[in-house]
């Protein structure tokens, strides 16, 4: 598969005079906290000391699962077509947060089973109609899989701006997260599954049997890619794409929560330096999210208990990205306003 | 004195309509977390459940603080007027953030040891040149303190809008919080200091020895006015205004960090039902403010290690209250969207 190259963009140079800038900014060293931290990431993702945000675009992939005939989910399948059509129109959250942010948002049919109208915002990419039942074999074949991530590449490209929201919708979808966090990392599934919409106790115990038949259906699949064409999903591997191509143009990547956190963890083994290029706004109530974000050495912005997805807490957390930006700035130096440092 | 009458506004039937709406998002149940319960508490303020965030102010308190001469702060005094100069040409980080997201900005010199030219966004109340050293006896007078609390509810009075966010500058004042909280909730002094701008662990030793000296001086005041004189400062006793002239009028209340925390403290205990008026931007890196929103029964909504104060916390957490209320009232239901519930 034709993967973009992504090399780190460590630079000791522009590290040195970011920090220097907020040192030397009228407040006591460091009491920005990790608003400061942010701002630097921020400036090395753009490679200047003067970051602008610019365009900033929300994309949702959506798909369906195989696995969700197997009742993995609070909710039934057609509410992923459903929830594509909220998106389009308007009202759903991350909609309502995409309008008050001024935030671009596109909409991706990854593999959503249902034919869509054309809606303004809605790119039909559709590898197939949903995935297959993970606990049976392979969600997807390698050919499906690197297909949706070609798609995700080529939707990036035609994108505008310089930062990149993602987001995601698909019933079943926090299973193929956990599969794929429990692969990856090799964590105990138990530990990986939480109740997603809504599965009660004895749900997330049924959950967490069906995710163990999909891991010993496809014991072989270890490698990155592998794992993500057995345990993934079509939206998954259309983000992983996604981030790929964003990160090897240097946009931004604002990570939401646990499922679009996997599709991070994927992109990062085949390119660790993919973390670089990464803010993550929230720490997801999602059973996991907590664990995935320490693989990923992740230190989320918001812990607000959301559990949604979407994109809403990417969306939620970008008004600090912005605010990084303008402290570093528009923020006045000790010098130019005149103002006495330490004693 | 004079002060306002703040009733309960707990309302059972308001609530249950909220959390009605709230439930019947498309989204499932409590999905938005803390969000959720900041749009039902927003509505319970405004009394409303299409709440609409209309005009918000920010609101900075300076005053210089008699006890700085003790060596309480890494800064020096002067650092509290040049910084109100940076504050109202546009320069501070709470300048920035108000630009950013359209808050208005009104600072009051409530007791600055300078004498300001006139400038756009500047009130001046002062009272006094800075408070006298606590630890040699009370820090204002009862007169001084109840004209401090006058002048910060006739500031409010005269401000439009609905929501009023809190922010204070004053070279000294987590001494002053600190000793607040001390006394008040009745907490060795020891576990309500830390470094504030940034001293080192000697210098927040020896911080800690003059606030036991400043509360041995001041040992009989104990209710919160007499406390409030004694121990608190100029902007802290004009933010106690602030808030209950704000709370009276049902304006949402955005407590910045540990010194506006600390005026609610004192408001809270003249008049409980102001805390239902308050939404708890952050959880501020000083030591003290952690034990001060337990003290408060607070859930802040940011934890990024910040420690400036300036209202810049407030004006950071700002997004997310607009949030609540636009989920409130543009998300879809399940029933409008036609998105099938849970199983």
């Amino acid at each position: 598969m034709n993967l973009p190259d992504i090399p780190s963009i460590a630079d000791a140079l522009l590290t040195a005079r970011l920090q220097a800038l907020l040192d030397g900014k009228t407040k006591p060293l460091g009491s920005l906290g990790r608003l400061e931290r942010l701002a630097l990431r921020i400036g090395l993702i753009l490679g200047t000391d003067q970051p602008v945000l610019q365009a900033p675009q929300v994309l949702v992939c959506a798909a369906d699962h195989g696995l969700a005939a197997r009742g993995v989910s609070a909710f039934p399948s057609d509410v992923t077509w459903q929830m594509v059509h909220n998106f389009v129109t308007g009202g759903a959250a991350v909609s309502v947060l995409a309008r008050q942010h001024g935030l671009g948002l596109t909409v991706v049919d990854c593999g959503v089973r249902y034919d869509f109208p054309p809606y303004p915002g809605l790119v039909v990419r559709k590898v197939a109609a949903g995935t297959q039942d993970a606990s049976h074999g392979p969600a997807m074949t390698a050919q499906q899989c690197a297909t949706a991530i070609a798609n995700g590449r080529e939707v990036v490209r035609a994108l505008p701006g310089n930062a990149l929201l993602l987001g995601e919708m698909g019933i079943g979808n926090t299973s193929a997260a956990a599969l794929l966090l429990a692969r990856l990392a090799d964590v105990d599934v138990e530990e990986c599954a939480g109740p997603g919409t809504g599965l009660d106790a004895a749900g997330v115990a049924r959950k967490v049997v069906v995710l163990r038949e999909a891991l010993a259906a496809n014991a072989g699949a270890r490698a990155p890619l592998e794992a993500l064409a057995a345990l993934g999903g079509l939206e998954i591997a259309t983000l992983v794409g996604a981030v790929l191509q964003a990160a090897s143009e240097r946009r931004v990547v604002v990570v939401d929560g646990f499922i679009t956190s996997a599709a991070v963890l994927v992109a990062s083994r085949l390119a660790p330096a993919v973390l670089e290029r990464c803010v993550f706004a929230h720490r997801s109530h999602e059973r996991g999210h907590a664990r995935m974000l320490a693989e990923l050495g992740a230190e989320p912005l918001l812990d607000l208990e959301l559990r949604l997805g979407e994109g809403s807490g990417a969306a939620l957390a970008w008004p600090l990205l912005v605010s990084a930006c303008a402290i570093l700035r528009e923020m006045a130096s000790f010098e130019g306003a005149g103002v006495s440092n330490r004693l």
